[in-house]
């Protein structure tokens, strides 16, 4: 069994550090795993309280009497190894290590205290995550054990990162962008398990259809280069890297102890690993989104179907500047287009259907596109029922306010049918639009497994992205 | 007096195309007219109806009887050459004409037809926007044409754009941002004002600190060159090109009849003109945000100021990729830093002060930092308050609640003492979080004209567009 199952899976999960006190970390941190609807058993140690949030406390791992899968650690500094000893006695066998302190503090002493960790461990057969961590979240199991409440669990995307942030500060942005996440696994330090272990584990893990790696350093790059290619076999693996610069480099010494490298190292160990680079986090959870939700592309031709010029022009502009084609339709498909647009829009691709009522074009378009073979993917820009049009109207013209809530339940019932189109027709489709979450109709996309980016640039790295990723499974294919 | 005046500060408007049937685009339009407190007066022409939203409506330009300085036509293509006559021996000097059917339709007449409207206009001595665009706002007089209600009017930044969309479309973007607007022109096909004209007139305005312009050709580019250098010296310009593909030429002909040319022509012109170019709106957006509530920093070392390590270190990476620098700090401003944080805090810079409740340190190593001259600006990454870690201890400790009430006090009092700190020291300040503006903590940010992007990268194109900005001003200094 691989070590992270238990850790992403436990019965039962002993914590130290949290008290009634709800300044701590510790504190907020157990909060979540209690409110998060996790089912196993918790068990708080505490030195002096008796309860601590409404649980009983125990004062030590030993007088819990019943088997402990999991320990997490948010203790001072010194007081970890003797815990750590204390758990490894009374047969925990995995640990997940908040408290900071080790090998990122450079007063000499860093190093050796993480060794002595790392000797604990060894002695009795245990396995852990950090030191220097915020802990993991899984929804399979409704377990959060990070600083961050309520994760938007969903889809299939999982993170592993050296930087605890980058797992659970994000849930806020994800969620404002539509997005969700399933697994995340914070490493810290990496003193015993690392970003090999997670992608080993993640692999197997068949609700994980994306994997996306935040990077300081890879302490193992021959192993890393295999474990990655054999999981990038199965499903795509995203990383950022921000090692590579003098500052970059400093900075990830003093945040988890990582020895970094130049960039141009890290582009090669990538490309041979078959992971896709991504520029920054924001970058990579584009990526994610649209690998974890849509079907790859047979080539680089897309359509571009769209209801305003400046954004299909953009979006022609973006996708050719990232390698991709939007190639001008034959005059038969152009034809058939034509048969059901207005006078005034453009077919020859982008398609411009400019102010149209009818809702369902932009399936039809995309549609007689993908049949016609013409393209291998499509990005539709539309307003897609923005209610806020209607705004100011609705005070002028009251009788609005029915049809519009009619026009509301005609997009709703349309938009998952357009959800449909990647999948029966195996192309990818994404959706630009500048309306974001606050919008019913962008979450009813986005809830039906359609990405929604605000800009064409966004759009087509991320079907570059999915391009990307094409070509590596055709790669290993070849080289296996 | 300079024809977009009247324009962008009509005393009366009369409106053609609107009806009381709210599916039409016109009426849309005149109802954001009449609830977006424009305080002038609006005549709607109508063919049949007596009342138009509840205004009288006239039968002809000619039935209105008092001066007219602004008509916006909304109407179908064939239609526009009588009215624009009509309102031509009315008297109305200046049109704006959102229909389109002109030169971007490849019909064979399409070039013709806008010839038309020229020579009528030139017959009348009018002056128009358009046709084929969708209006325009202006803070300063609640005046607002377009199709998108409620514009999230405030700041300084001005946008002209050959893209519709563009200006108005991207409200809920600019909104879900925290950013605002103050003025949008939408010059559609430009077959008599344009970008150049719009650029003439920003530079006049004293509420525009900063002009953003969308760009698919341009279409006199000496003048262009003189009159953007000219307000550059005054005001910083960004520019989007999306003309210099072969898809993004070909849609940009259908769209507004723009002749494009190669990406490195536009990239040379816009060098030339003190134009920083921009990759897309999203990134010209940002750049606008800074450089219209910024300071312009005197060199390229910036401090990074965190209380988590990943965004530290992604900050320090992306500026360096970008061409600044993240200095390491002297010793003697190390130890000035050390005396203020804890142990565990590392201090070189990127500063990093871990999981920190005291509010105030980022204010006050910010401003250690710039007193001893170290470094031109500073980004900071914060939780700043995140309100949602409470949500689940909340729920396990109630005696936390009225502390967060508190704290969240205690926020939004410091916050606009933050913002101080660029004013007095006149080097810029930005914020990356996580958090958005669903946070009331961000809120205060944005509103006390904090830039808060979300990821490091965003961060560091937006500081390098400040940097690029000096230099651009410095070299037209030494220029002229």
């Amino acid at each position: 069994m691989h070590p992270l199952e238990t850790i992403m899976n436990p019965r039962s999960i002993a914590f130290y550090g949290a008290s009634n006190n709800p300044l701590k970390m510790g504190s907020m941190q157990l909060a979540n795993l209690l409110e998060g609807g996790f089912d196993g058993e918790v068990y708080p140690v505490h030195p002096t309280e008796g309860t601590v949030m409404g649980l009983p406390a125990y004062r030590s791992i030993s007088e819990i009497g019943r088997p402990v899968d999991l320990a997490q650690l948010v203790l001072p500094t010194h007081l970890v190894p003797r815990i750590m000893e204390e758990c490894g006695k009374a047969g925990v066998r995995r640990v997940i290590v908040i408290s900071g302190g080790f090998k990122e503090v450079q007063d000499g002493n860093g190093r050796e205290r993480e060794r002595a960790l790392q000797e604990i461990a060894s002695r009795y057969g245990m396995r852990f995550l950090g030191p220097n961590c915020v802990g993991v979240m899984n929804r399979m199991r409704s377990l959060n054990t990070t600083t961050i409440p309520e994760p938007p669990f969903g889809g299939g995307i999982a993170l592993a990162s050296q930087s605890g942030a980058y797992t659970s500060m994000l849930n806020p942005y994800l969620r404002a962008q539509g997005m969700s996440i399933c697994q995340t696994i914070s490493v810290g330090n990496e003193a015993d398990l690392d970003l090999v272990d997670c992608l080993e584990f993640f692999r197997e893990q068949d609700e994980v259809r994306a994997v996306g790696l935040y990077v300081e350093t890879v302490r193992r790059p021959e192993r890393f280069i295999a474990v990655a290619r054999e999981t990038a076999r199965r499903k795509p693996v995203v990383a950022v890297y921000v090692g590579g610069t003098e500052a970059g480099s400093r900075s990830s010494l003093s945040h988890t102890g990582a020895v970094t490298g130049p960039d141009e190292l890290y582009d090669g160990l990538f490309r041979q690993a078959g992971v896709i680079r991504a520029e920054d986090i924001d970058h990579m959870l584009d990526l994610l989104w649209a690998l974890s939700t849509q079907p790859l592309p047979p080539g680089p031709r897309i359509a571009v179907i769209t209801n305003s010029g400046g954004p299909g022009t953009s979006l022609a502009y973006h996708l050719e500047k990232s390698g991709m084609r939007v190639p001008e339709f034959s005059p038969s498909l152009q034809k058939a287009l034509r048969e059901r647009t207005g006078p005034l829009t453009s077919v020859a691709n982008p398609v411009d259907i400019t102010f149209e009522t009818n809702i369902a074009i932009y399936k039809e378009i995309a549609e007689e596109a993908f049949r016609y073979g013409e393209v291998d993917g499509a990005v539709i820009y539309g307003i897609f029922g923005a209610a806020d049009m209607g705004t100011n109207l609705k005070k002028r013209l009251p009788e609005l306010a029915p049809m519009e809530d009619a026009w509301d339940e005609q997009f709703l019932s349309f938009l998952p049918q357009l959800a449909q189109v990647p999948l029966e027709h195996r192309k990818p489709l994404l959706v630009m639009s500048f309306l974001g979450t606050a919008s019913r109709t962008i979450r009813c996309l986005v809830e039906n497994d359609l990405p929604v980016f605000t800009s064409a640039s966004r759009c087509a790295r991320a079907l570059r992205g999915l391009l990307d990723y094409r070509e590596i499974r055709d790669w290993l294919e070849r080289v296996s």
